[in-house]
Formats: C-alpha cells, sequence, structure tokens
C-alpha cells in the first residue's frame, strides 16, 4: 500500500498543527538535510521544455529514502484560473524501491521554499534584522514573511507588487500579524532601510529589479523568483557586490541569477556544516541565489511521511502472492488458478 | 482532480476487456507512437543506484502529453515476498503541465513488455511462425505466448527454466490455450525447431544462454532480459549473426545485448515508417533487443487514460480561486478570508 496525501488532507494537517509551527519544523527538516549533504545522491533537475512552459523532475536520494517531485512551471496558466506551478511528490523507500507515499507537493512546495529562505536567513542575516522589504506579493509572500518572522524579530515589512489587488491580499492575508505592514509605491521605497530584501515575482525575463544604487551595507537579499534559464531578478551589477549562497551549484548556474556569469559562489551546506560563516563581517552583503533543489524536496517529504500519517492508504503497488505470477493477477476471479482480487 | 488507477482498479478492466484484447490494442497504440518517432521528446532514462537495487525515471512526452514512469528494479525483492519490478506512472496534459493520471504501472509494463515483442514481431518474424520456444518462465512468459499468439499462427510452445516450479506455473496459467506446451530439459532443447525465440530470464550477470550453435536461419530472437548494465543473456557471438533491432540507440547502447559493442542496429522507428523491411530475407535472423523504452509506457498510459475512465479522481492539485492566493488555502476554515475546503 502506499499512502497518498492529497491536498484536503494536507491542508487540514497545516492549518490544525498552524503555519508557522509548520514553517519553522521544515526549516530544521531542511537544515539537517544539508547537515547531512554528502550522504545525497544529487544531480541537476530533468526539464522538458515545451511551447507554453516547462515540466521538471526533481529526483534525490540518500541510502533511506528517494523522493522525486514532479513540477510543472506554466505563465500562462493564470488566465485559464490554473496555478502558474504544480506539483506531485513520490517518496520511496531504497532499501525495496517500493513507493510509499504519494503526494500532492503544490502547497509543499510554497511551504518549503519559504523554509528554505528562512533557514539561509537563519544563518546568513544579521541577528538585529528587524524590517523585511517584500518584492512581489504573489503566492510566496505571506510564507516568506511568517517564516523569516520565526527567524528574525521582525516589526515592520515593507512591501510593493506591480499589481495593486496582489497588494492588497497580502495586507489582507497578514493583517491579524503583530507587523507593522507599510504598502509602497515603488520597488526602491520597499526596499529604503530594509535589512532583509526578499524578491519573488513571475515575470518570465532577464529584469533588474534590484539596483546596486539599493543596496547598503549588512543587508541580507532572498531571491526566490530567477530560477530557470532566461529568468532572472537582479541587476546583474549587484552580483559582484554580494556573498553569493546557492544551494547547488551545478544546478544554479544554469537556473540561477548566477546564470551565465562566473562568480564566486558558496553552496549553502558548506555553512550549515560550519565550515565557513554565514556572514563575513556584519558589514558584508549577503545574497542568497533561491532556485529551489530536490534536496529541500527530500527533507518536506520525509517530514511529511513522519507526521502525516492519518491518510489514506491506495493499492498502488501489486501485494504478489507470486511475483513471478502476474498473469494471474489479471485474470477474472474464475479463470484458472485463485486470482488476487 | 487527477484520475488514479490503482492496482484492483487495472485488474478488473484488464479481467473484463480480456487479455488477449489488451495486448493487441497495446501493440496497436505503440506502434502508433512509434510511428510518429520524431514528435516526441526523448531522453535516455534516469537512473539512481543502490546498494540493493536501481530506481529509474522514464520521461517523454509530445506536444499533447508527458509520461513519466518511476520503476524499480530490485533482484533481492523476491526473497522478501516483494517484486524485482514495481512501477508507478503519471501522465500529464502539456498545455497546463497539469497531471490527469497517476497510475499502478507494475501490471501495466508487464503488459506492455510483451505488446512491444508481439509488435516486433509483427513487423520482422517471418509470417509462418508457428513455434515458439521461452527461454525463463517467468512473469514475462504468459504474456510473451499470448501477444505474439495474436500476431502469428503459434501451434506449440517450447519453455524451459531452471526453476521447475516456474514452468509448472506456466504450464498451467496455459492449459486452456490452444497450444501444444512441450516442456524442456534445456535450453537447446526448447530451441531446437523454434521459429521464434523469446528470452526473458532474471539473472543478473552476463549470461551465454543463446549461442551461435543454436541459431538457424529465419529465426527471430525477442531478448527481453538483457537490460540493465552488466546483465545480458545472449552469448556476444550470436550478434553479429543478426539483423539487430533495437528501441532507442542511445538508451540500448547502455543496458542491452549490445552494451559497450558497436554492431550496426537498427531503431525500430525506421521499420515501423516504412524506411526499411523489418526482416530483409526469409533466411536472415532477426534480433529484437529489448531494453525497454519510455515512449511504449506514453502509449500505454495513453490508451489507459482513454478506455478505463471509470475510476476515482483524487484531489491533488489545488483548486485555486486565486493562483497567487496559495496562503488562504492553508488557514483554518475560520480564520480571515475564505479557504477552499
Amino acid at each position: 500500500m502506499v499512502r497518498l496525501i492529497d491536498v484536503p488532507t494536507l491542508q487540514r494537517f497545516v492549518a490544525q498543527r498552524g503555519i508557522e509551527r509548520v514553517l519553522a519544523e521544515l526549516a530544521d527538516a531542511i537544515e539537517a538535510a544539508y547537515a547531512r549533504w554528502d550522504e545525497f545522491d544529487k544531480s541537476p533537475r530533468h526539464a522538458t521544455h515545451f511551447e507554453h512552459g516547462v515540466i521538471e523532475l526533481m529526483p534525490v536520494a540518500d541510502a533511506r529514502r528517494y523522493a522525486c517531485k514532479y513540477v510543472n512551471g506554466h505563465p500562462g496558466n493564470p488566465q485559464h484560473g490554473r496555478m502558474t506551478v504544480a506539483a506531485l511528490g513520490i517518496l520511496s523507500d531504497v532499501e525495496s524501491g517500493y513507493p510509499i507515499l504519494v503526494s500532492e507537493m503544490t502547497l509543499l512546495t510554497a511551504l518549503r521554499t519559504a523554509a528554505t529562505s528562512a533557514l539561509v536567513a537563519r544563518h546568513c542575516a544579521r541577528q538585529d534584522t528587524s524590517t523585511l522589504a517584500l518584492i512581489g506579493t504573489g503566492a510566496q509572500s505571506e510564507f516568506q514573511t511568517l517564516a523569516i518572522g520565526n527567524e528574525r524579530p521582525l516589526r515592520q515589512i515593507r512591501f510593493y507588487d506591480v499589481d495593486p489587488a496582489a497588494m492588497e491580499k497580502y495586507a489582507l492575508n497578514m493583517s491579524e500579524q503583530n507587523l507593522e505592514l507599510v504598502p509602497c509605491d515603488s520597488i526602491e521605497q520597499a526596499v529604503s532601510g530594509a535589512d532583509l530584501v526578499s524578491v519573488a515575482t513571475a515575470i518570465k525575463d532577464r529584469q533588474s529589479l534590484l539596483t546596486t544604487a539599493m543596496l547598503r551595507p549588512g543587508m541580507h537579499i532572498n531571491a526566490v523568483g530567477g530560477d530557470c534559464p532566461g529568468k532572472t531578478e537582479l541587476d546583474s551589477a549587484v552580483l559582484p557586490e554580494c556573498d553569493i549562497i546557492v544551494e547547488y551549484e551545478p544546478q544554479t548556474r544554469i537556473e540561477g541569477e548566477i546564470q551565465g556569469s562566473d562568480h564566486q559562489v558558496t553552496e549553502f551546506h558548506e555553512i550549515v556544516r560550519g565550515r565557513r560563516p554565514g556572514r563575513l563581517s556584519e558589514d558584508s552583503i549577503t545574497l542568497f541565489d533561491s532556485v529551489g533543489f530536490a534536496l529541500e524536496d527530500h527533507a518536506a517529504l520525509n517530514w511529511l511521511y513522519e507526521h502525516l500519517t492519518r491518510a489514506t492508504d491506495v493499492d498502488l503497488i501489486p501485494d504478489a502472492h507470486d511475483p513471478r505470477d502476474l498473469f494471474a493477477m489479471l485474470q477474472p476471479p474464475t479463470y484458472g488458478r485463485a486470482a488476487s482480487f
């Protein structure tokens, strides 16, 4: 039997457990996975490109569990009432090769992406970070706010989106948080005075949303939206001003803000494992060039499997009475030897 | 919603439709896919190797549908009452990137493998093929018999397995077929007089089950079991005696009987598309070096999706009222704006 976690099951689980707690637990689970970096069999994702978007497979494994995420990216989907990104996850037992979990991963990906941002902030943002700027108040914005709020004493959120409706949605969703919400008229205004700048927009293009003029010493930049070839959000002149942290260099060189550049980077596991500090000085500008790595999905699926045990089991793998006799399993019950249904 | 086809649902469907009909329909569906060879985005499978086995992803797509099979290969599984190979399939809509089907694929893979063998026999075996030799009477043997029986006027089956229990299982499962069943004491005896030799054993090693002394003019060899690096079934001296047909050369060079060799091969789609004959002369010896290609899974999943419509729908993809507002979907119903559960 394979455990099936559908959208309503995940919704109930997260709502009951509390989003902040879920984000904190995911950040811890992802940190524990990065600490075991060398134990994972890693590869860049497998992408198939189509006229309207991309479909990707993100496999990764340690000696105990194999995880694979199916995820698409279709920028035109919202015009048809669909999400840009939808995802499914498979988790399996390495010893038998049998799948043990099939799960919705659209919502789980949103949670693990914010948890990863927060985890990197845990190691790289200044301890006194209290002002967060959000560039883009789309699907990630509330999760980012709560996840980073778990790690640093946030007091003020300065936010900007090209779409006023997205800003209203964000303000409404965050209205019960104990945070000073400052809607801004421009990126410049939002970034002004911010300790941590989180950039997550949907535009599929090379953008220069953040420029060197907006940088200030000690800032941490969380760049979430530059995550596929041809899509970046930061002016390229920003990169040499920053200590750049990436998840998995071979993948980020293809997909991230550093695509096509030769800037030196630090893989995040080096920081988690104490091989170098997250922040070299109080005045350093740190940049997390986030693209999303399969390791985070592995950690999230394992976390989900361990904690969400009250789900439906489905019969997706035959329980063969004789593994060499698949034929009998496809016979009508009355035919020949006993079939298995 | 995503359609979910579990094992009992597939079992009922195949039993009701009839295995022979299913095999024939699958052979036709796979042939139609090979005829559209250039329309597919193809890549070798993604394999992750472990101490006890391998886990593979097999993605392939045309402009309409994307298919991905998750499949393991764990030779020690039968010792623990598990199957060597278990599989899951995902089929999705290319235009939206949304999955439309999650299906059991263990049984479906057994069916499509035999259907592919039969399809190649349709094009390559002599029309007067009436004697089939089976080397190995494991999980594939009954499917191979019925599938090839759809294509050629089989009268006699000569079969051999190192395990007498496997031979008894085969004889019992085939007892109601109108076929002369000839159990044999050796490979030599089984192959003697056979028009078509189907080899499908499980031994993970380089074997020489079939040697040049056993070949005879006009024979068609269906080599199913040599399907991963380090696993072959034919004596290497057999290869230069045969016209070798493969599914997808880059993959077969890694996994098939031709691994590590430079023998010239024909990709099967060339035959389906009429660019060369399946059989050059009545006396040619043809060899199908079968490893299993993602295209066949694409065809099988599409066939299943079109015909098995009475299945359960599961809620694996959020039905976002606002694609930018995933946050609201994870709130308790009483909190803030209306959540979607």
